[in-house]
Formats: structure tokens, C-alpha cells, sequence
């Protein structure tokens, strides 16, 4: 941690900043130079984060030097994570494929989504059964109901199944019925959430949210962590800016960045990101060669009758296509997307006619 | 609602769209033109609003027309509302002024501060018990034992309180000692907190999210009031953008925005929203003028000791000044700063020495 | 300027980037901790500016501690800068309001526009006849004619004029005509045309670019000033955020900010910054609770058929309205409005028929 | 266009709208609701475009339906364009490999660089001449003897050669020596730069703006094509958000997003974007994958002694191993990176030591 002092500091403030170093045990590098005056302090940088010391009257500003972030860094834990769910390897070369419809909206949509994007390739399903939706008016999920039809579907299917939770009170139901539980992103910083699932033993799949640096994302898997759940998987699903032609910014050069600090798996989501399904398979195909460890896109039967987000997603010809370019590109990188083993029945046909 | 069609549809696209509107017992406008065709649809939006129409096809935009929150609408209660917190008036020409620290962090230090902010001029006690924290390593509050204190220099004073509830969990003990309940902007798209709040009779201070836009703010006291909690105070906080010399980046244009939109009363926090105490006075005085129904400002008699955002808060003779310039600016503009009318034990000369 | 070296340096780095500094004749302040090693150097960081140390391999960061910015500082200059137009004052306590159409159009609407405004008190009139417009097919403006109508305007008014010059080649026909020459939004950071104004002895009204930071501004008021010409004039007129119900996003902390920072004059452009009129007049007086140096704001006699940004000008009515608002608070806060002391003809009714 | 109406406007609003639209020749169809009266206009909407609806007293808003670009558009130019120069295409499955240092220094370092970024596989050759600094005391570049060095490389080594212009004054001297001209993103709507760039025949590098759209960069390219030069090249290199992580925001789902709208290529500058070596490869690659027409890569021999941006450069080796990943990779996705044809002398080894 730097002190920067401001110009021509009056009298005892040096004193008054050095004196309160020494109180935590620590020692302080004084510089002190024609225009300003600096305090380096080189330690444990936690004891002086608890002290604002920026809101000392002579400190211009206070610099820190050390991540904030412990268990989640690569300094703590050098190599990648592996998150395994029932055999299917999320980090380290293995790239998860999350796939299935926003919101669970009933059994057959569900089943024949599942079945055909299994088939395609993918391998963990996904599905809604709490929406967090910006009106209170729209639909808000089947709650249970359909947390069990996502059950038996990826009983059926042989996948690990991932679903949203977004109150404390519902993870005791979400973590009996899913193999992930999916923080979303407009509760990335609900800490008691956060403490919440990290008390579980299952997965967490974190979403960045809206206006959420990187180094916010890793102090919240931090958050999850802390509570002795070290099972992470980060989240790329588009930042807020002024673009308004897609819905958010996906920021892909957040993958690499974040690979750089940390050894949590780090997934993109394409479809919340850019909100366009013309423009998914190619933020999709990017977020694997950016280096990303999986994608998850949303599909669904009719996306004209979705009861959320429908505009956004694939239909199941197109995630079809998708996972035929995905596969070489993942070969060409060395990377490997884990089968799933059980029996699939093979899905009827989608015919357009019903949707 | 207004669907734009795609250049040169293919056939059927106009008849399937025209159809799905009719299946909602609603009138289409068809405008064919040379280049691009239109459909207006007007009536009961909301019955479009669950239809995504956006994903059919040869649809380019849906465009709606209509607000999508109504009970916190001026068509709906166009005159604006006056919440009354043991009458002290916020909205309608009363202004809150709501002052304190940013945590409770032990007796001495809440009722110092407490006195000394009343004796400016402040209405409303502020102090966080449930603090939300970006590092799980941080001073998380005292929790209930700090909402007793809380509730204990509010009586002693006669001043209401305003508290922070970050989780559904809380919502009842807080209840039952702050008489507003205060959802931070992390938590400004929790919509079961949302949910839980607005089934309290307690009225509600909402702070804008940092990259919410106005209109999702509206959105959430939506949430709020279509549980039957009518009481709702808007917080514009600060929204995250490029700017790096301050924390946040204080949209104050939204204060006349909003007022246009809705009858709720709409408060400004330029504590959080500048992060710099030399930056409050000047934003306190431009929050009033440009028409906020009241002010937020962080005071703690010793910041550089402070367990949380110390560097932000103002000493008490810094808000002393504050009130002294904000006192005549508001009579200027015809509005009324309600005073509590306890007796108050006079503080204690705030002295710098203990600090 | 403080150099953080990465953890665990590879041997000879330490020695490497001592070399560097000691080569430029400064001396660095070495401090070794357990994970982090610093090096800390006070002196002319102008001479380590231009080496790119953060380019050395076990560098981690560069952290600089003085401004980049000399001439446009408050170390360099303590007491405000005061500009003088022909006797009108801004700065220093007096305020400049600036009016007039987005683009000069005509005689006749520029006149009645600029008779009104100035009964109203505006002391400076504004006209664009150099129109940077996002389209090609938009009007352009009138070019040298338009400048000759603004001139002769200003004459009939006794009215200082600014106009925009967006080209280093239209300096010397806009020095020509006008009293202050404007920099638009756009051209912040068209350092050729920076330079070119800072070689004349106008005043410089130098617009906020939508994506600057503060920092980035006053960068820019250097290059003018580095050139010998020290009359700048900033401007505050919106950022690109995300919030897109307002065309920009106001930033008024930074005027408090700018004048801890800088000497240099700071008005505000409400019209530009929110694009709506029914938000300018809340906006023009939080600027000045603010402690803005001055308002600027677009009039014209009837936005609807105006050429140029019409939907956010205010008419006549309005300003008249505005300024009868701005003269109370601008007493209440000790500022001056200069006026125009040449005698006005009345002007007609500004009759809504005709429009 | 689509002009929606206040609800309950005043008598005479929907007729005077109408008068408005049948005035400029147009058919409008009016819709009227229960709740709001909206007002449909198909047909040449630039005529609309410049009457400012928006601004009558009853209007809500109004809605452009059509693009507002014409030339830079798929409808006008359905196939993707291919720019040829001298042998080396880009786009329509034609890459860009555009490398070489961000300034001009001197010959010696120029050379050496040029010569390792073609043997590498690059072909086309960068550095700037005229430099775009945020600081009058930065260096700016080594003006038209920089030119002629870069011009002496490019013949050398038979690699067509780009450099910035910043000033319609320099447009020029710069197509005298340089193949391509870059405007760069500060000067995205420095219009007059735009117009004189439209008046040569070269080939145009237009850098989106730090806060431009996508639909910005469109309107910036058709002001080049309206001028009746047709070879503009686009080019994505970050966008200003709230993530100080890293230089800018690499916004890549843009690439898709213009190939839908436009038929101009376009290519992406990781070195800007990020700002950071580690991060720049992942980028490279991703941008390729995501279907850009090419990338823009800044490498240098030296990069802690550049005299500009040195700590975002690539040193020579590691730009070896970028090409030697992206080579495979165009081959998996059916591009072509087409090759400089001069017999080229090998560079001598570069060697750290001088460094």
C-alpha cells in the first residue's frame, strides 16, 4: 500500500500517518521528495485495508498493491480449477456446454429442448425455474414444479442440470433438485446470497453483473469461497455501456484477463450478452478462442411463444450448426467438450407448424 | 406497441403477425410502404408485453409505446406523493434531510454524530447495521444489536430512523426497530427483497443500481408497490461510468426526469455518489435546486477511524456549514426542511483529539 | 511516480529499472517487502513519463502521482482565472450566460432570437455557422455568411459572440468575426485544431468531449495553453453512459471538481447534455448551485422548423422564464451577472403563428 | 418513421403533425388508441429527417424506422466488399495482418521491426508519423520524414503501408507516401478530416471512437463515401466503459453486427483495446474466430524505450508465435491471409541487449 500525501503537508501529518502504521505492527518507507511526500508500506496489506487512512486530512490518496482477492488468485492456487459435475470437467482444457431454454415453462418444451440440444453436443442443461424479471408483471418462473421437471430431465437425459436461485431462502430447495446453482447477474453482490450458496457443496455458476469489474467478480467468487466452497465457475454475460445496438457489451477480453489473476473456470454467455441470435454463434465461436472454458446459450422450441426472452434464443437448428463449428475449433485448440453417457431418446422432429 | 417488419417479408410473415395480435382480441394498424412495413397495435399493451414478437422471423423492432410500470406512473396519481414518517414530510416541497454514519459502529460514536446532525438540522437518522461489503474481509455491521442503538438515539432524539435490509431474512427484525427500510443499489434488482419490503407497511428508500437505467428504477418501486407498499422514496446514488476522479458518476438530471414520470418523492446521496468530501456541499446544493425532495449525506465525527467509507463521510462541522448554506437555498425555492421537535441534550464539542 | 514490480522478480530486474532511473539523474527510493518489491521516485516525472517503464518485463504497474497538467493547474496558478470579453466577465464570481440557436439560419431568426435573449440577460450570444452533424445529407451550416450574420448581431446587441470552429483551416475567418471561439465536443481531443486556437489571443470555450475524463480536458486545455494562449473557458456538456433517456449524461461533480484542480473558468450546456427542454431549466440552476461559472443554453424562436437540434431548445418564453429563476439564486450564492450595456430595440411579440 | 403523440394531446396537435407530413409530399396513417395517438410515415424519411417533429408541443418521440446510412449499407451493396491494395485484399475472406510500431522512431528500429512482422507472416505495414497524444509534451510523432521512412520500408519489403493523418491539412503530404490513410478513433467525427479523406482515392482505416456506436462509425464512413471514396476498412479497438482493468473494452460482437448492417470490412486492434501484451493473442484469435476481416497489431523491438505506447506493444518473438496460432486458425475458418511478394532480407536476430 502507497500513501500519497498532498502538496506542503502541515505540520505532524507525516508524524500522525507514520504513527498510525507503526500502531498496526507494521513498518513504513518514507520518500520524501520536492513536490510530494510518499509512505510505502510492503506487509499485510488486510491490516491497513480495515484503516482509512484516505480519510486522513492531508492524504491525497491511497494506493493499493496487492489483490484484494486471496483464494480466488492464482498466487494462492497456480493452476486451473477443474470443477467436476458427474464426470463432465468444467477448466483445465475442458470446455462445458450449457444449453437449454430461459425459463421452464412445462415438461414437453423442456424435454424436447433438452433432448435436442444433448443430441447437438451439449453437455450440462439449463433452465429457469425462478426468473428474475424486471416487471413484476411478467412471468416469474414455475418456482418447484419446475425445478423437478428440470430434474427429470436431466435424469432422463444423463446431464447435470444448472438453475438460477436468487433468494437465500430458496437455496435449500434449488441445491436438492440441481447439480449447479446459478447466481445471476443483478445478484452478483447479493452478499448473503453469496454466503448462502457457499455454504452448500454444490457448484456455483457466477455471473458477472452489469457494471461489475473483474476484480469485483473475483471478490464475490471470494465471497462464496470464503465460506468454504471453492467450487466457482465465472460468468461473461455482457457489461453495461452506451451501445445500444445489442443489449450489453460482451467483454471477452475479460477471459484472458481473468485467467491471468485467477484459477477459477470462466464461461461466456453469448445470448444475454448480445440479446441477438444472429450474433451468437460468433461471439460463441470467439469466446473459445479467446480461451474461454465453456459457453452457455440459451435454445428454445418456439422462441416466438417463450414466456422470457424469447428473442434471444437459438432454435434447435441453429444450436445444431453452432456445435458443428464449435467442435473443430475446440480440436484445433486443443480443448475437449466432455460427453455426456446416458441413453438419449432420439427427439422427434422439431416441426415449425405447432410453434 | 409498434412491429416493424424486416425489408421485403417473406410471405405469411404479415398474416402471422396480423394473427397473433387478433388472438389477443386486439386492433392491428397495418402501414405497408415501399420500403419497410409497420403494424401498430393500440390498446392494452401488456398483452403484448409477454408475446415476443421480436423473435418471429421477419420482425426488425418492437418498439413499445407505453410505460411499462403504471402505480408508480403521474397517469396514474398525478400529484406528487408526500410520504409522512412521524411527521416529518418527504416530497410535495418537504425535504429530507438524512444524516448519520455510514455504519453504526458502537454507542458513543452513533449518538455523538446523532445529536450533532440533529442540532444542523437533519430529520432522518441514517446508520447501516447490515452492511453490503465488496470483500467478505470487511467489517460486515453489528446486525441487530446496531438497529437497537439505531432505535435508541432515534428516540432519544425524536428523529425517524432509515436502516439498510440486505436479505428477505432481515426484513422483519428490521421492521420492527427503523421505521424506513433502505434497499442498497446492489440489491436494487433483488426482486424478492423488492417483494418482501413492499408487503411491510414500512415506507421504502430505494437507491438507483449503478447501472440502472431510470427507467428500471421505476421498475423496482413497481415491484415494491404492486404488493400494496405505496410508500416508496427513490435514491439516485450515483451510476458507474468511465469517469475515474470520482466513485460514481451523480446523474442529477434524473431528479426532473423522474418527476416528470412519476408522483414518487426523489431523493440524492452525493456521499456515495462523489466518494470525495470536499465534492458533497456543492452536490448537496445542486441535488436541491434541481428539485430533489431531499438530501443523503454520510457524517462521522472521525472518519479516518471509521469501520466503513470513511473517506467519504463529512465531520459534523463540515455538515454544520452544509446546512447553513442549504437552509436559505431551500427557502429560495419555496421548500420546507420539517424539524424534529424532541429536545435534544447538546452535544458535546466534537473533540478532534479522541479521533 | 511509484513502480510496483511483479512478485518474485527475476534476478537483475531490480537492478535494471534502478539503472533506468538513476540514468535520467533522479534518485529512486527502494522498498523490499515480503511479496512485493516498490520503488518509489519524487522529482520531475515529466522525465519518466516519457519512458515506458511499465514496459519493462517484472514491472506490475506504474502508478503516477503528479498531474500530467501544468499550466491549467491551481499549483501553477492559485487564484481563478478570470476572462474578459469586452467587458464581460467570467469567472471569479461572474457568471456567463451564453444563448442563442444551435445553427444560424438566417438573419431574421437569428436576430429576433439574439434581441430576446439578451432582454432576457444573456451576456454573451452563441450561433453555429460551422455545424458538425453525425450525417453528411444534414444541413451543414452557412459557413462564412452565417459568421458575418453572428458578427453584425452581436454588434446591433453590444453582445460578445461564440461560434465553433471544427477545422484548423476555418481558424482564421472565425477569429476574424467572432469574440470567443468554440472547440465542440467532438474535436476535444483534434489536437491540431487545439493548437491552432492556442496560437490566437481569442478566448477558447473548450467543450467536454462525450467519452473524456476530467483529467482528459484539462490535457486538452494544455495544448491550448502550452501554445501561448491561456484564456480557456471549459465547458461541461455530457457523458455517453448508458442511461438513454436523457441524450447525454450531466456530470456536475466535476465542476466542483475541475476547481480544486485547475484555475480555469467552468460553465455548463444543460441543452446539449439532456436534449430535452423540459430538464434544461432544473439543470441550468443545479449548475450554478454547483458553483458553475456559467450556463449555456440553445434558444430559438421555433424549434420545430429549426435546422439544427431543434427538439432541445428552449423558446424564448422559456428562457425568459429560466433567467428569472437564475438572477434570485445567482444573488443568494454571491454571483455576478455581467450585462450587455448597448442599447436593444425592442423586439417584436415573438408571434407562434408564423412558426 | 413514427411519430407517437403525448397522451390526450391539445386540439389541433394530430392536425397540425399531418399538415406537417402531407406538406413534404408523404402519406401519413394515423392510429388512434384509447390511451395514445401514434402517427406512421413510410416513405423517404430523410425528408423527415430533417424536420425536427420531435419538437412540436405534443409529440412524445419519434422513431426512425430506415437506417440513416445509405452507401455503407448491405441493402445498397448486398455482396461484402474486398479493398485491394496492391495485391493484398481485404475482406471477403481476405485478412488483414496490419503490424509495426506505433510511432515512427527512427529507421534503424523501423526496418528491424518491419522486417520480423513480414517474415512473421504480416502484411501490411503500420507506424505513425503524426501522433494523436493526450499531452502537448509527449512526443508527436516525427512528422513527413517519418512518412518517407515508412514509404522507404515499404517499398523494401514490397508491404503496402498505412499511417495516421490527424489534420485535412496533412491528408496531402500523407497520400503522397502512405498506401492507406488511418483516421483515427479521437478523429472519428472530426468531419472535415472525414470530407478530405473522401476527396483522395486511397483507402480508408476509419478507427471507431472510444464512445461511438456502431451506427456512428457507419454515419462516419458514409461521410467518406459521399465524397465518392468508396475503400473505407473499419476498425473495432475498444470503446471507453467502467472496467479499468484495461485500456478500453474490446467490443467484438460489433464485428458480426456491422457485417449484418454494412458490406465494408472490417478489422480489430487488440493492442489498443487492451492495452496489454498478455491479453493481446486471446484477442487476435478471438477476433478472427468472431469474423473480422483482419487485425491490427502494434509490435516494437524495444518496447520499454518507445517514445509511445510502449506498454502495449508486442515484441517481435511474440508476434512469431501470434502468427504461428493464427495461421491454423484462418485455415480452419476458410480465410486467406494473402502474402507480400518482395524478396525480403532476413533481419538479423534481435537482440535484447542493446534494448
Amino acid at each position: 500500500m502507497i500513501i500519497v500525501l498532498k502538496p506542503n503537508p502541515a505540520p505532524g501529518v507525516v508524524e500522525h500517518v507514520l504513527e498510525r502504521i507503526h500502531a498496526l505492527g507494521l513498518t513504513p518507507h518514507l520518500s520524501q521528495g520536492v513536490s510530494r511526500t510518499i509512505i510505502g508500506v510492503i506487509g499485510d496489506e488486510d491490516k491497513l485495508q480495515v484503516q482509512p487512512l484516505q480519510a486522513i486530512a492531508g492524504v491525497e490518496k491511497v494506493v493499493p498493491i496487492l489483490r484484494p482477492f486471496k483464494l480466488a488468485s492464482r498466487e494462492f492456487h497456480p493452476e486451473p480449477s477443474v470443477v467436476d459435475i458427474k464426470g463432465i470437467k468444467i477448466g483445465g482444457g475442458h470446455l462445458a456446454v450449457i444449453a437449454g431454454p430461459c425459463a421452464i415453462e412445462g415438461e414437453e418444451l423442456l424435454f424436447e429442448v433438452a433432448r435436442r440440444v444433448k443430441r447437438a453436443g451439449a453437455n450440462i442443461l439449463r433452465g429457469g425455474a425462478f426468473k428474475p424479471r424486471t416487471s413484476p408483471y411478467s412471468f416469474q418462473g414455475m418456482g418447484k414444479e419446475g425445478l423437478q421437471l428440470l430434474r427429470a430431465a436431466g435424469d432422463e437425459l444423463g446431464m447435470p442440470v444448472v438453475t438460477e436461485v436468487m433468494d437465500p431462502r430458496q437455496v435449500e430447495v434449488v441445491e436438492r433438485y440441481a447439480d449447479i446453482l446459478q447466481i445471476g447477474a443483478r445478484n452478483m453482490q447479493n452478499f448473503d446470497l453469496l454466503k448462502e450458496c457457499g455454504r452448500t457443496r454444490h457448484p456455483v455458476l457466477l455471473k458477472r453483473g452489469l457494471s461489475a469489474t473483474v476484480k469485483d467478480l473475483l471478490m464475490s467468487a471470494e465471497y462464496v469461497m470464503s465460506e468454504g466452497n471453492w467450487q466457482v465457475i465465472l460468468c461473461e454475460r455482457g457489461i453495461r455501456t452506451f451501445e445500444d445496438s445489442t443489449r450489453n457489451t460482451l467483454d471477452l477480453s475479460m477471459v484472458p484477463n481473468v485467467q491471468g489473476q485467477s484459477h477459477l473456470p470462466i464461461i461466456v454467455d453469448p445470448s444475454h450478452a448480445t440479446g441477438r441470435p444472429e450474433l451468437i454463434p460468433a461471439m460463441a465461436k470467439a469466446a473459445i478462442a479467446a480461451g474461454a472454458d465453456g459457453v452457455h446459450v440459451e435454445v428454445h422450441g418456439c422462441p416466438e411463444k417463450a414466456l422470457s426472452d424469447g428473442p434471444q434464443a437459438l432454435v434447435p437448428d441453429q444450436f445444431d450448426r453452432l456445435m458443428d463449428e464449435l467442435r473443430p475449433l475446440a480440436r484445433l485448440l486443443g480443448r475437449t467438450i466432455d460427453v455426456c453417457n446416458a441413453q438419449t431418446k432420439e427427439p422427434a422432429a422439431c416441426a415449425p407448424a405447432p410453434c
